[in-house]
């Protein structure tokens, strides 16, 4: 059997009971840690597990896929995946896989960052289709959010931001040469999320959001440090200490908010009279 | 201090150990169970945390909320959840009214419908705005789900359509006579939203989705005998059968699907040719 245990948001005593049963007896424990990561690392998980976890990069999970399924037709494998294992397109494809090995497939679910966000006091039901935001450079700006956030933002939703982790990434040099040495792992904050945003409302022009738009960061989401900061898009630009360590997320909100939203989202506002000024012209309008 | 745990979608099991560690601790347990329910019932619960759990209906918690918050200035106080605790806005209001008291709020997160649903197989970020169908009387058919479902439908997203529970309802009649009688609790089936949503197409007759469109049934979501069946919602006006027991939930297919989708969602297939004549017609279409 092949298992896939959601690890949820934030650390090793976040896993179900159930997951727990399934990586003490399993063969083999597989960790999943490049498309998010929890706040404690592969040691924390050994040491709380009792066994050794092999970590499955990018590589391993895609282009190798029948040594993590090897022998699961008879044996149990666990496959750890941070918040819960159908948040990434990948584990479908490990699915696939086991199929047509005939191998049997449980999995147990697990927070995810789609369900998790709800601690901000925003609405789940009020959410549009959630869209990534990735390290801009010089030449690679992809704008496909921008479409998606408007769509949203047109019918009045919020818009749940992912924010890009780059995790075993290689210089370039380093690629061009062969070497397998990896950058240190970056995680993207609010802040450059935020100013990314504005640079391309910029160029697009297309009135999708704008500097005074209301949002909220998310820091450390079902972590005992968990924070959230809401204010303008502008104002995010500029919050990222007192949001602290990763990892981040962002929330674009939607027209069609409801006044208990607003009234809990408040209490994390940067600049209360702010908040209140903005959300009265834009905001708890239904239609 | 005021813990919101979730208790994830399906048996005692699917607590998170950090979650099991606030109930074992806690001065008081409640249990939240009328806005969705586990698979398991309360004594198994009790059984499990081996401690009383005392269960909360919709009066307790937005009538008599202090009664739950009393001195959790200085007790542990538990408020159970079924899935996450962020799901319905009722607990927004309890955290309100906790800050109100200066009680401090802890939140432990797990696994919603809203993340769960990625089990079936379709990718969460192709997913709009959630909706609910209630059960329909003679009088009152409430539409306004279809509205929102043909917004997302407009955008090509995917849509999860929460079915309506009845438990602890009084008759007409036995409101009327002020008599604490309350009827068997009523699930509605993929089967029930499918013709209801039908009805309401014949009505309105504004193309939101029709007969032939595509839909995924699905039943005990993250249990040990979750099961999903895939087809027209014509076809799924007669599924019942195959889904089993309660709790059922169900997603109507947006146009804006991943061939990795259509592979993954085959399997459940009612009828794989009209399946795949009916994706081929009208979805994997990105824009």
């Amino acid at each position: 059997m092949l298992y896939l245990v959601g690890l949820g948001l934030s650390d090793e005593t976040d896993i179900t009971v159930k997951g727990l049963e399934v990586v003490k007896k399993a063969s083999r424990v597989y960790l999943e840690a490049y498309t998010s990561i929890l706040l404690v690392n592969q040691e924390v998980l050994e040491s709380y597990y009792g066994r050794p976890v092999v970590l499955a990069d990018r590589e391993m999970v895609e282009s190798n896929s029948d040594e993590i399924l090897r022998d699961a037709q008879t044996e149990d494998v666990a496959f750890l995946v941070v918040g819960d294992p159908f948040g990434a397109t990948t584990h479908t494809d490990l699915v696939l896989r086991a199929r047509e090995l005939e191998i049997p497939v449980r999995t147990v679910p697990n927070a995810s960052i789609m369900s998790g966000i709800g601690a901000a006091g925003l609405q789940l039901y009020n959410f549009g289709q959630t869209v990534s935001m990735v390290f801009f450079t010089d030449n690679w700006r992809p704008s496909s959010f921008y479409d998606r956030v408007k769509e949203n933002r047109d019918i009045g939703l919020h818009t749940l931001v992912l924010l890009d982790i780059k995790v075993k990434e290689q210089s370039m040099e380093n690629m061009a040469r062969g070497r397998k040495i990896y950058e240190p792992p970056r995680y993207m904050t609010v802040g450059q999320c935020a100013t990314q945003m504005l640079e391309v409302e910029e160029d697009r022009k297309e009135g999708a959001y704008g500097p005074d738009s209301l949002a909220i960061g998310a820091a450390r989401v079902g972590g005992k440090t968990e924070k959230f900061v809401a204010g303008t898009l502008k104002e995010l630009c500029e919050q990222d200490e007192v949001l602290g360590a990763p990892l981040h997320s962002m929330v674009l909100l939607g027209r069609r908010t409801h006044e208990l939203e607003h009234e809990y989202v408040r209490e994390f506002a940067v600049d209360k009279e702010t908040w209140d000024r903005m959300w009265k012209a834009e905001y708890g309008k239904q239609q």
